[in-house]
């Protein structure tokens, strides 16, 4: 896996945050539309021919591939096509988690998008966001790890709405990291995650690491 | 939750199926082109635009928040909004499981909208993606369930491509049903997932199961 320099001033960055995150914003509007429009048979053809003519001249000119992972020389990260923090995804709610004293918590709020059961968050969708802020909450520490294991209790079905992950590590053992993590409503915790985190053998204790993307 | 009744013949839901699953398949060409896309800044401005425009003549008639889980008289599931299987939902890939002698299986191929580490797939989709084929795994019985717990093991990172999930009942044990599912990609598995699966107290073994939506 080969992460990609881009040679950009902190200011170009910024520049492109403004140029993507508009765009992806209203692709995710029209996710939800398309969920839940209930106009006529021809509007929605032609939306769909409209949107087609956006998809074409959108893929004039693109990469070759998935957008993978970037960084600056600053490694400033731009994990941009990420599918869970994602600004250029509009599949991303996008998460965006800050760092606490003791992990790391994230605030977002998941619409129609993101159903299984009727009003409520698909489990898959918990255990997806779930993954990733265990993931963000072993790497903490700033000492690089992935995961090994990592499993979901279901307490109650969680609701869609504004809805808060958190997860901080517990227990370190050699290379293990033992993390936990929950995702609650505001009638406290709906699903509780545990992980297990590996760190690379390879790692020699002076990887820089990337500032937030 | 509430499962909601649409009292439609089985000819009008393959009419609907006509009408919206391209519109939603037209959507993920252009999450996937917003990635991966160089045109020129003013260039995405325009689309921006075109899209808000498209956005706002779905948005004039629709549904009050989130779709749910429509069924037919005749018991035809339309899950359409669902975040994995959703037809009309463009985040779903949208995952479609057949029922095998053994459990379930689904083919499906994850593109750049998916993706975590550079070129592979996002931990979390796996996760994603495994917690509901161990679900439907796991009602292949016909008797109702809702997921317990469920653990992921990430034996090697998934490529994106073309990739098979599959999952099985491995055991019973009152009201709990013990679930074993896989990813895989052309080399063999990735992620191996178990889940504990509960039969609700309220089920009197006569619940009508519905059909594939």
């Amino acid at each position: 896996m080969e992460f990609t320099l881009e040679d950009i001033s902190e200011d170009e960055v910024q520049r492109r945050r403004e140029v993507y995150a508009p765009l992806a914003d209203t692709v995710r509007e029209l996710v939800d539309a398309v969920i839940r429009t209930q106009v006529s048979d021809d509007v929605i053809a032609d939306a769909r021919q409209r949107i087609a003519e956006v998809v074409a001249e959108l893929q004039t000119d693109q990469i070759d591939g998935p957008y993978g992972v970037r960084y600056t020389r600053e490694f400033t990260g731009m994990p941009w096509g990420n599918a869970v923090i994602g600004l250029r995804n509009a599949i991303a709610p996008p998460i965006v988690t800050e760092l606490e004293p003791e992990g790391v918590r994230s605030t977002f709020t998941l619409g129609a998008a993101y159903e299984g059961p009727p009003g409520h968050v698909h489990g898959g969708v918990c255990a997806m966001i779930l993954d990733h802020v265990l993931g963000e909450g072993a790497s903490a520490d700033k000492v690089p790890c992935y995961t090994g294991t990592i499993t979901m209790r279901y307490l109650r079905p969680t609701p869609l709405g504004e809805l808060v992950a958190q997860s901080w590590i517990t227990e370190r053992d050699g290379r293990k990291k033992i993390v936990h993590g929950t995702l609650s409503d505001a009638n406290g915790v709906t699903v509780e995650a545990d992980g297990v985190f590996i760190v690379p053998k390879t790692w020699n204790g002076t990887m820089p690491r990337a500032k937030k993307g």
